[in-house]
């Protein structure tokens, strides 16, 4: 077990926590540049009292809206454009995954001098890695992602065709200010994929790292049990607080270095579910749900193991051994039902997405992710046959 | 829930990485003070090796050497001297939980002109805080304290009597380079007394904090399951390298935020022991095995579910309702006799300390420790008359 681990983000947890938005940008700078999503945030009154709490704290503010769904990076030029123009010193996003990754780009994007798509790895020989960048407050209002808290973003480039991420350490943010009353108007379908998105970020952990990771096991199986229970709750009454806590703590565990630590994973779903997204509008979770358990079915043959682990800590099954593939698929089985109890799709059918571009998902994938065998990195190892025999398993 | 994070440190987990240590240290500063203890790193090699890693880099070093097992402030002073008298500009801690603290106590005192006791919680209406440190990093060569990650140090005072903490945001070690093959050679006892220092670490904040934090419960309890597995393998077999990185994982994972976030727990058996230890010289961690479970029993007279839930999921116990204080007390005593096989006392008789001092232990604790009735924060808060009682269960 090898660990590098550096997470320097500040969290703030709390109910409420928005009224200290600008005490807290207040340690970065004078100028903010408000990044938001769709407008939801504004028809909640959520800005109106992010933008109160900033000027009480007689910061200044710019604004970039209309960050997409799947964030793309014209918006990422756009916002560094405002950056420059306005003088900003600070970003605050406030929204979901796509607002804060959309922000953490600008935020280097404004200190950099060539264009922002350089500093996404999209398979180019010599990515631009940023060095620096304006300091980040994230203000996440749905529980799912976890980029308040980590160095990563994933930016989409619609005249190419292609979705893939930056990764670098100027980008943490310097606060993720969490709020979990502002997640108690997210509607059904959206806290459903936000916990599916949760589980999802943890077993690509927990299944592609290394062996010999027990302790980072138990955290895993410690975020998807809480995650699980709290979500059904929150889906069956938006306005229990406690459920939407719970379930924003988990997502934050998901993706900020404490779940995974040393394991060393790849996240073959994740990427193969980019890839199906840059073709498709579709919500990223419910790419994962549907990836996620034909990947497990495919992964388990190769290394029944830990699916046996999973189905045993997660679902109280019994293996007759440990490497009893009939409870590894049993335990699939129950996670799939699961994720429909959810109310995730868990095919491609569902979303009306045929088998006719399936070869080119799986060629792209390996395009922007692959070993030094042009496999893509996971356990075991994908080829694009693999790839195509998983999509082609959940059409 | 409400949970505030922050920790800046770099964590380099890997077996071998003490030969980084000159790359590591190059990117704070030019001339190092390398503290240690007693000397076992020097007839172990293990500070030559680090001292040839250093110039290598080309990095300068002094030496502050012969840092206590309880470490003094004479200590702290002394090093602090030395800094100035040297001009180093980072420092490096090579040893254990006592080098580490001293450290960090060093780092800032370097910076401040008044006396470093000011720095210290013993008490006084108005400790001093810094806020500026020479940068520390952190070189454990045991698995026990976890100070190599977080920004808390234990110092006493041999003329007052008095063992207390210092805790500064600027304490916060730059990197902790972990190897774990630097513990291959702890004796026995050292290792047994780790093992218990980290699992009370765990079971402080567990059965001490607010309700409500299920994620942080699993945390815990997989720290503990695995500090139990792999310390007794540690135990039999010192030079198990897989079990002596789990241990340490463990060791850091107990102290560094990541399992305690939010939980907002006193640490009464600490706190208690730091008083006994400061008029007898016994190892901290023999002093917890002692009043740790003697603690557990007291509390869960008033609060059992949460000892219900350690001796369930710890020990695999079958509870007949959440209350059942029978199976709580089995659960301790299960605990007390994995704390036995260790072979660590569990009653002070074993350390010859009798109930001389006792009511003073409790009158200490209390003076450096309470809350805004007098009580020493806890669930339940503890009166002296507690404390005694807590103390006098275990002579």
């Amino acid at each position: 077990m090898q660990i590098e681990y550096y997470n320097p983000t500040r969290l703030i947890f709390e109910p409420g926590a928005l009224a200290r938005l600008g005490e807290v940008a207040g340690h970065y700078g004078q100028k903010a540049l408000i990044v938001t999503g769709g407008g939801s945030v504004k028809r909640s009154g959520i800005y109106d009292r992010a933008l109160a709490s900033l000027k009480d704290a007689g910061i200044a503010v710019a604004e970039c809206s209309g960050v997409e769904p799947n964030p793309k990076i014209t918006s990422v030029r756009r916002g560094a454009q405002i950056v420059r123009d306005e003088n900003c010193d600070v970003i605050v996003a406030l929204g979901g995954g796509s607002t804060m990754d959309a922000s953490k780009a600008i935020a280097a994007a404004a200190l950099y001098d060539g264009d922002p798509w350089d500093m996404i790895f999209h398979g180019q020989p010599d990515p631009h890695i940023p060095t620096s960048a304006l300091p980040i407050i994230t203000v996440p209002t749905l529980a799912a992602t976890g980029s308040e808290m980590n160095m990563a973003a994933v930016i989409s480039n619609e005249e190419t065709q292609e979705k893939s991420f930056m990764q670098a350490e100027c980008l943490f943010p310097r606060v993720a200010l969490v709020d979990s009353e502002l997640t108690l108007t997210v509607p059904q379908d959206q806290t459903a994929y936000g916990v599916c998105d949760i589980i999802t970020h943890v077993t690509e952990a927990y299944f592609n790292g290394v062996d010999g990771t027990p302790i980072q096991d138990r955290f895993a199986e410690g975020v998807i049990l809480n995650a699980m229970e709290w979500g059904l709750k929150a889906l069956a009454d938006g306005n229990d607080l406690e459920a939407r806590s719970q379930v924003q703590y988990a997502s934050i565990l998901a993706l900020n270095g404490w779940v995974n630590a040393g394991t060393n994973g790849g996240y073959p779903v994740h990427m193969i579910e980019h890839t199906v997204s840059a073709y498709h509008d579709i919500t990223h979770a419910a790419g994962l749900a549907i990836i996620d358990p034909a990947w497990m079915r495919f992964a388990a043959e190769h290394r029944p193991q830990k699916f046996v682990q999973f189905a045993e800590r997660i679902f109280g099954l019994k293996a007759k051994g440990a490497d009893d593939l009939d409870c590894a698929l049993k335990g699939i089985d129950r996670f799939e039902e699961f994720l429909k109890s959810l109310g995730c799709p868990t095919r491609f059918s569902e979303l009306n997405i045929d088998d006719s571009l399936i070869t080119r998902y799986a060629q792209d994938t390996l395009r922007i992710v692959h070993d030094e065998d042009g496999n893509l990195p996971a356990r075991p190892a994908m080829t694009e046959a693999d790839i195509v025999k998983v999509l082609r398993s959940a059409l």
